[in-house]
């Protein structure tokens, strides 16, 4: 069984696998990259080579687990955590853990093996988006789980380990650490001020133009003010929603839109980079909708020089967000 | 000017680099190996290449920047940071700037281009040591500054972007996040059981035994409880001591000896890993003696999985650290 461990100086948790598959030895191999024209368990045809699905978008009436499904979720065949058992939180002298419960999930996005997600149709994205709320919706009936991660990693430098397009999901027994940052960031901004801090970072960007890099009707995308990434970008609703998975079949419509947009822009002006995305959510057990604002975040892996970083926290960002947002912004796709 | 931005939300500073040579569209390259064989201003006869030496260790009587010397320390040609002006702290609507104000120098740790850390003699690594010392104790002079960040990136895939073996460090206005965290996480434990909590670990871990690499009279090194990282490694010092620069000779001595020791593990372990080393200090606007521990933490880079942990502070780590600790335990070099 995987662990959750606490560092006891940050109070950070790990998880930390025990699946007998990464032995130590594995790493001495240098990074290869993904390979093509493999045996591809997300193709038609291999759904029996995956675990038994928790959700398909079918047309036809096709039963579970056969060929001609739109979109596939399956639990992970190699999960980071466990779905069975209990928390059995304990002691370990000073150190502290508990059973690494939780699920993780794979998005397949389509069937189609050669497209990204930004080369998908908007109707594709679209329903992208729908299993994430449908499988959220799903997993906050279990009351052992206090957040869902939504996440994206694409390119082998963002650490795709297959090339068919997909996304992932892990439910947790705790709130990650960045994600109560913030929280509590947000918290103390509507404690000071009563206003939303996302609200008034949409109210300023637009305003500024500068490092506003899109929008529709329903989201905005910009390039934060502080980021840590050069062309780290985030896509906002505009309207105050501190809970995805509670959004309507309009929003769904222009979020897909606006992601496509900006996956686009990011492909033609970068050359394709790997990137990864992630779902920022409101946790389950903590009661923000005042002011915490659901929203994505997408960053392209394009240097390695922020090494260190993962040691300090400290970051050093070669790229202002206004070059990268005006570069973005001018890209026709 | 550079520009220190701070993220409204979360608090976190960043460091926007605006130097020219950056450009977006240099983000297009896909990543290229170090060079071989190419120009290296770090090698004997190239002093004139790099600004003025800040710092050096020779055995003869030459001159600043010529040949002769065992180790050298220089502002960085291209610094994260500028060394002049003040801090001018102003707004930008609701965000938050100063000054990208700070040094950046590099510490040619040799002259010899092919040789890594882990290859250079105990006495070169002892060197290296002193010469962290003494520019934290000059720049520690300097009451802009809050903290110097002294780090060492190995290989491509940390960073490194010359091969010739050196370390940099950074000294800055502001103490940056995850150094808070630990001096704060420090100061909990110490207020709860007035003890410091790493002396706490050192006690636990050599009793256990585990998670132990090596060890010798002053220094202790071990895979910590809940790490992060595959094979993420502390050295510590067994006698608690929050300064760094504070150090006597026999403590240098027996880093030294330790760091070439889990070094060369490392590399005959894993094959020769790209890593970060960073040091772990005390900042010195904060009077942290009695429950901060510096330390010096090495974390390999094996793996891309970790992408999307950027985006959310969440960690799975595939090698439960008494694995990696047993590898490097068993490693004979």
């Amino acid at each position: 069984m995987p662990e959750l461990r606490k560092d006891p100086i940050t109070g950070r948790w790990v998880i930390i696998s025990t699946e007998r598959g990464k032995r130590p030895i594995n790493f001495t191999k240098k990074h290869t990259p993904l390979e093509e024209g493999a045996f591809c368990p997300f193709c038609y045809g291999n759904e029996g080579v995956t675990p038994l699905e928790v959700l398909a978008y079918r047309d036809s009436n096709n039963p579970p687990n056969t060929a001609d499904w739109k979109l596939r979720v399956v639990p992970n065949k190699f999960p980071a955590l466990q779905i069975e058992g209990g928390l059995d939180r304990s002691g370990d002298g000073m150190y502290d853990k508990m059973n690494g419960l939780g699920a993780h999930e794979v998005i397949i996005e389509s069937p189609s093996h050669d497209l990204t997600l930004g080369d998908l149709t908007e109707y594709q994205i679209e329903d992208v988006f729908w299993s994430f709320r449908d499988r959220i919706k799903d997993l906050r009936k279990d009351d052992r789980f206090k957040y869902v991660l939504v996440f994206k990693n694409h390119g082998e430098a963002a650490g795709a380990s297959l090339e068919h397009s997909h996304s992932q999901l892990i439910a947790l027994p705790i709130i990650p650490k960045l994600v109560k940052e913030e929280i509590d960031g947000s918290k103390l901004h509507y404690d000071l001020k009563e206003r939303c801090i996302y609200c008034d970072i949409i109210k300023q960007e637009r305003e500024q133009e500068k490092r506003l890099i899109c929008e529709n009707d329903h989201f905005v995308v910009v390039a934060p003010y502080a980021p840590r990434f050069p062309f780290e970008t985030w896509i906002l609703p505009k309207k105050h929603s501190s809970v995805f998975e509670e959004s309507k079949k309009a929003t769904f419509e222009a979020l897909s839109k606006i992601t496509k947009d900006i996956l686009c822009r990011m492909g033609k002006a970068l050359d394709d980079p790997s990137y990864n995305l992630t779902l920022h959510n409101s946790p389950f057990t903590i009661d923000c909708k005042d002011y915490y604002h659901w929203h994505i975040e997408l960053m392209p892996k394009l240097t390695h020089v922020a090494g260190f970083e993962w040691g300090t926290g400290f970051y050093i960002n070669p790229t202002p967000p206004e070059d990268a947002a005006k570069l973005l912004r001018d890209t026709v796709w």
